[in-house]
């Protein structure tokens, strides 16, 4: 019986512990989380008393401020999966985890989500048949990174973010342009509720003008009551990369539509954490970085 | 300077040379043909000298009868890399070059094309990610085995065959309709050139007529002059992988849309190729069983 355990439960914690709880051959021995929470999938400790148990593998969930600091210590005890997904600060984050789960010999599978995750794969195995940077389109669908910026705005109480490709941009991408700026790829739509008493010009401001997650791109700001805000709880996403070599002849595209990205990303998760609790390696590996194979009993079934 | 050889030099054959030869840092020694041929990228040397020659790898393109056997000769004396393309004997094909290349201390990637290869990729990672088998559809495009085929009836010039999805059955597996029977998915339609004196009828039969190939499938069978089949020269594909959890929430797509098969194909072998030549790695390996970090120096920028 494999052991596992979530570190996190959000959204996607949450996702993971009702998937592997449905599993056959696999113990879901507890989660772990600093909040004073329940669940119905396995029970509840606190954080820091994952030491003290034998595991086989962590879900270390999301992507917030300290996950990085706590995969860091866990992976030093256990195998680890994550869906960390910072590009930015990616390749540090990797290569701190490879190092640490060398030495203690471990196997850390990082950035197992869909982007970065089956994104990541596809970028890179059509850059590598193809010799040309892919094109990657996110949305239309809620990113948790941008409505998470907005929400450490003062006076916002709540808010949602939709990223949106802008219509025609992809089908002049198919067409063979280059050179798209950000604004000619993706607008993006927020709905805000804001706390009492706080200033929506203010409020409106420093959201357009946030450098990087909305200065580059057409932005529309909707203030609304916060119960407003249930109705955008689904949390859908979707994403197109497309790869075209050079003289245009041959275009690859792998697209993804989905109802829940929670959903999708704990299956995601839990299929290579499955995985890592099979394999005999150390060091830490992004998904380009693992063959498929080893999410599966027979491959050549697929062949 | 790696060294690389090609043996058979149909369309494959000659689209990788063409590649090879625009490398930097590789050494296309020479192409290895059993048929008294030209070519203006290397040397041409009979079949059989090939192995009085020190190669890093080679590729064998074309899936011809007579493949395997030759395949199964070289990897014991060189890495090597091919498309061989024939589904039903791709476990057993497989296996012996395994043996082989793990007896004589070699690498065989297997089925570096398209489909087996990319799509074997998606396929694999579809049902890794959401457990449920994907489907596949092929064309509008040109198949080169329903082709040749045609070629073998008795009374045949000449052939080209076109497999075309029927319409709408791509939206209702999008749908979530499942089970749709092989005549439900594909069409069929042919241009056959006859010999002096064929029966039209008699080959028209013998055709749709074929199991496997043609018998399951509403086929279209149009006669042609030799001469007009150079319209059909171009040899487009495309197809699709379309990947579906149980609940329809997820759905993931890859498309593939190629001007040139042989071109693509061509893409795909060189740099399974290239990546050979650097890996120390025995044995044979189809594409989901490999990393595609292997194609790229720094995979980390497309994480």
């Amino acid at each position: 019986m494999k052991k596992f355990a979530i570190v996190g439960y959000g959204n996607i914690g949450k996702a993971c512990a009702k998937r592997l709880k449905n599993l056959r051959d696999v113990e879901l021995v507890g989660i772990f989380s600093r909040r004073d929470i329940t669940s119905e999938f396995a029970p509840v400790y606190p954080q820091k008393s994952i030491f003290d148990f034998s595991l086989e593998v962590i879900i270390c969930t999301g992507s917030a401020n300290d996950v990085t600091e706590l995969a860091k210590k866990l992976v030093c005890n256990f195998n680890t999966v994550d869906s960390f997904d910072t590009h930015a600060k990616m390749r540090e984050y990797v290569e701190d985890m490879d190092r640490l789960a060398k030495e203690h010999g471990h196997l850390a599978i990082v950035g197992a989500g869909w982007d970065p995750g089956i994104f990541s794969l596809a970028r890179a195995l059509f850059f590598g048949v193809t010799g040309v940077d892919a094109q990657t389109f996110w949305g239309p669908g809620v990113s948790q990174g941008h409505s998470e910026a907005i929400r450490r705005i003062e006076g916002v109480e709540d808010a949602v973010q939709y990223t949106i490709p802008i219509d025609g941009a992809i089908e002049r991408i198919r067409r063979g342009e280059t050179g798209l700026s950000d604004r000619q790829k993706h607008r993006r739509v927020c709905f805000v509720a804001l706390k009492r008493g706080a200033n929506r010009d203010a409020v409106r401001e420093k959201i357009v003008s946030m450098p990087n997650y909305f200065a580059p791109y057409d932005v529309e700001v909707n203030f609304v009551e916060k119960e407003e805000l249930k109705a955008h709880a689904a949390m859908p996403h979707a994403g197109i990369i497309m790869g075209r070599d050079k003289e245009g002849q041959s275009n690859l595209e792998l697209s993804l539509k989905l109802k829940s990205n929670p959903e999708f990303t704990s299956g995601v998760l839990v299929s290579y954490a499955l995985a890592a609790s099979k394999l005999d390696m150390t060091g830490a590996y992004t998904l380009p970085e693992l063959p498929v194979s080893i999410l599966l009993d027979d491959v050549m079934k697929f062949v």
